[in-house]
C-alpha cells in the first residue's frame, strides 16, 4: 500500500470513529482517559525502553542537546503524562453544552449547541508527551484524531499509542478514535493536510518553518501559532514598582516561551527614570539589551543599536529590544506593526489609556498591569492547551477544549412553518 | 500598473483603513450607514441609469432571464438597499463587547473582547444589492472590505460605490474602508485570495463552481456555503398535522433557496399513512417525486425511481427525493452521509428521539418540529446575513455581524507577575 492509500484509509477510519466519539457521553470519555493514564503508569518500563531506542538513534544521528532534551522521557515525564490525562478527565465536557436559547417572534426557540469539529490532524516534533496530551484533549472534546509526531520519537509514540488504544478499548471506544501514524514517510504529512473529506482541521506544533510550510500547503483550516513577539509598554502614568516587576518577569521568568516579552517600550517622559533601574536588573540576570538611539543615550554604549530586524525578532533568548516612544499612540503603532499579534501589555494607572490600549492593540491577548507570561492555557483556566493561536479566525490565543469544538444552531419548534 | 500591483495597493490601503475602522465608535459607523442610505435614495436615477448600461450589455451578451433578473435594479430595489443599511445601523455594535470576565487564582481578571477580523474580501456574482449589503455589514462590524462583484454589474457597482464613499466621507471615515474593484480582470480574484498579509478572510457568494474553486485556491481562510441539501425526517411518533405542514412548507415555500428541503425521510411504520396525503399535496403544487422502492410501492409508478445521485442533489427546483427508512438511526445515518450539513429537521413527539437527533445530526442547523426554511439570518435575529456557512470552523450556519468578528482575550491586572 502506498502512502496515499494508507492515509486515505486512516482518514476514512477517523471519520467513522468521529461519529461514535461525537455521541460518547462524558463518563465514557473520562473512563477512557483514566484507563489510558493507568496503562501509561503501568507500562512505564516499556515506555522508557522505547524512548531509549529513540534516544540511541538520535545520538547516533548527532542531534543536538536541546533536541535530545525534548525527546527524553523519564519516570517523572511518564507520571506527568498520566497526570495530564487525569486533569483532562476532570474538566467539564464541552460537548452538548447549550447556550443562548431564546424564543424568536416566529415562535421557534433558537440556541447553540457545542459540538466536536470531527477529525483533528496534529503534526508535531519530537516531544513524546504531546502524543498523550493531544490524544487526551481530542478525546475529551469528542474529536477523532490523527497524530503525526516527529520521526525521532517514533518508538516512544508507538508505545504511548499502545496505552491509548488499551484505554479506548477498556471504555468501549473505537481504536480509530486516536491513530498515530505507523510510518515516518514525510509524504504522509502532505496527504494528511490535503484530505478535506476526512480531516476538519490541522494543528501544527513546532518550528516556524514547519508551520509556515503547512499553512501554505494545507487544503483544510489550520489552527496555528507562528510567532510570539510580545511587548510590554510602560506608560508615563505607570506605577514604577508594577512596571519594574512586570518588565522583569515578562522577560526573565523564562526565555524560551512564546509569551515572553521580546521588546520593551517606554514612554519618553518615563524613560530616564525607569530604564537605568531596569537595565541593571537585566544585566545582573545576563540579558543583553539592544536599544533605539534614545535608549542608548540614557544607558550608554553598552547597549547595542537595535535594527528593524530586532523589532521583528522573537529571540527566545536572554536578549531584549528596548525602544523609547513618544507616547501611547506610538507604542500601539509599533506593536500593531512589528508585533506578532500574540500577547502585549501596558503598565499604566490611567483609566482612559488602559481602555484605549485594550481596544486598539490587535493581539490575541491584551493585558493591563500584568505580565505577558500569563498568556497560557493553564493560567487562563482552560485546563490544558493544544496550542496558542495567532490567527483571528475560529480560535485566538490559548486553544483548549472549546477551541476543538464548534457550535451548531438548534431550533425547537412546535410545528412552526415559515409564512 | 499590473493587476498584482493594483491589488497589493488595494490590500495595503484596506489594512490601513481597517485600523481606523476598528476604533471607530458605533455612532460614527451608524452615521456613515445612514449617510450611505441617504445618498442611495438621492442618487436613485444615477443608479438606475448605471444599471441600464449593465443590462443593455448583458442582453447583448445573451445572458439568460434568470441572470438578467438578478442583475436588474429597480426603484423598489434601490429603496430596499437603503432600508437594509438603516436596519444594519439599528443593530447593536458587536465591536468591543466584553464577555465572561472572571478572576483567576493568580488574581488577574480574564475575559474576552469582540473585535473585527480586519479586512474581509467578498467575491460575488451579478447582484448589485450585495454591494450595499456587504459594505454595510463589514462597516458595522468594523472591518475594511474589498468587494469584487460580477463583471456584468460593473457600472451598477461603481455607482453604488460612489454612494458608499460619499457616506464614509460624511462620517469622517476613510474611503478605503470599502473598496470596490475598478477592474473586471479575472486575475484580480486570484490576487485577492492570495494576500494573507492584507486580507483576513474571504467570503465567496455565488455558484458552487465559483466557491469550490476559490476554496481550493485561497491562501486565506474562507467562510463559505457550498450546498444546501436539507432533509426533513418524519418519525413514527410525529404529530401528523405538524409533519404535513412542515414537509409541505419546507419544500414548497420557495424552491430556489438553500434551506429548502431536498429529501424527505419517513419512518417505515408511518409511511403508508403519511405518504399518500403528502404526495397529493405535492402533486397539486407540481412537485415531482423521486422515491426509493418502498415509496414507489406505496405511491405507484408515477414516482420515478431515485438513484444515489438524487440523495446527493440540491435540486433548487420543484423536485423532491423521498425515502422510507427503517428507523431514526437510518435517517440520521442517511443525513450525515448524503446531506450537506446545512439544515435538517425531525418531526417527532418523542422526548428521547428529539434529543438524540439534535445531538447526532452533524449540521449547521438542526431542528425539531420546525420547517428548515427558518435557517436564515433574519429569522435567527442576526438582522442580516453575509451568507450561510456550511463550514465547522469559525462560523457555522447563518453568518451575521458576529461572524465577521473574533474575540481576543483581555487581562486586567494590578501588577501581577507569574511565579
Amino acid at each position: 500500500m502506498n502512502v496515499k492509500e494508507y492515509m486515505q484509509q486512516l482518514g476514512q477510519a477517523a471519520r467513522k470513529a468521529s461519529r461514535l466519539l461525537a455521541r460518547a457521553d462524558a463518563n465514557q470519555k473520562n473512563a477512557a482517559l483514566h484507563a489510558i493514564a493507568d496503562a501509561i503508569v503501568r507500562e512505564q518500563d516499556a515506555l522508557l525502553a522505547a524512548n531509549r531506542q529513540d534516544l540511541d538513534a538520535a545520538r547516533q544521528a548527532g542531534l543536538d542537546d536541546a533536541m535530545l532534551d525534548r525527546l527524553t522521557l523519564n519516570a517523572k515525564g511518564v507520571a506527568a503524562m498520566a497526570d495530564g490525562l487525569r486533569q483532562i478527565a476532570a474538566l467539564p465536557d464541552p460537548v452538548g453544552e447549550i447556550d443562548e436559547m431564546s424564543y424568536r417572534p416566529s415562535g421557534i426557540q433558537l440556541g447553540k449547541m457545542r459540538v466536536p469539529l470531527g477529525v483533528v490532524g496534529i503534526i508535531y516534533e519530537a516531544r513524546p508527551n504531546v502524543t498523550a496530551d493531544a490524544a487526551g484533549l481530542c478525546l475529551k472534546s469528542g474529536n477523532a484524531t490523527i497524530l503525526r509526531g516527529g520521526s525521532e520519537a517514533f518508538h516512544s509514540n508507538q508505545a504511548i499509542a499502545a496505552c491509548v488504544h488499551e484505554g479506548l478499548a477498556a471504555a468501549g471506544l473505537p481504536a480509530e478514535a486516536v491513530q498515530v501514524l505507523a510510518t515516518t514517510d514525510r509524504a504522509a504529512v502532505g496527504e494528511l493536510i490535503a484530505m478535506p473529506e476526512y480531516v476538519d482541521v490541522i494543528v501544527p506544533r513546532g518550528g516556524k518553518g514547519l508551520i509556515a510550510r503547512i499553512s501554505a500547503e494545507a487544503r483544510v483550516p489550520v489552527i496555528k501559532h507562528l510567532d510570539g513577539n510580545c511587548h510590554v509598554y510602560i506608560d508615563d502614568t505607570a506605577n514604577p514598582d508594577k512596571a519594574f516587576n512586570i518588565a522583569i518577569n515578562a522577560k526573565t521568568h523564562r526565555y524560551g516561551t512564546c509569551n515572553t516579552m521580546e521588546t520593551l517600550l517606554v514612554h519618553s517622559a518615563f524613560a530616564e527614570f525607569m530604564l537605568p533601574r531596569l537595565a541593571s536588573a537585566y544585566w545582573e540576570k545576563g540579558v543583553e539589551l539592544r536599544g533605539c538611539e534614545r535608549t542608548r543615550a540614557i544607558l550608554g554604549e553598552q547597549v547595542k543599536a537595535a535594527t528593524d530586524e530586532d523589532w521583528a525578532t522573537e529571540y527566545l533568548a536572554p536578549v531584549l529590544a528596548v525602544k523609547v516612544v513618544k507616547d501611547m499612540d506610538e507604542a500601539i503603532e509599533h506593536i500593531n506593526h512589528w508585533g506578532s499579534h500574540h500577547t502585549d501589555a501596558i503598565v499604566t494607572e490611567d483609566y482612559g489609556r488602559s481602555r484605549r490600549f485594550l481596544r486598539e492593540v490587535d493581539s490575541a491577548s491584551v493585558m493591563v498591569n500584568a505580565s505577558t507570561r500569563f498568556a497560557d492555557g493553564f493560567e487562563y483556566g482552560l485546563g490544558a492547551e493544544i496550542g496558542i493561536s495567532t490567527d483571528k479566525i475560529h480560535a485566538r490565543g490559548p486553544v483548549g477544549l472549546n477551541g476543538l469544538t464548534s457550535q451548531k444552531w438548534i431550533v425547537l419548534g412546535d410545528g412552526q412553518v415559515r409564512s
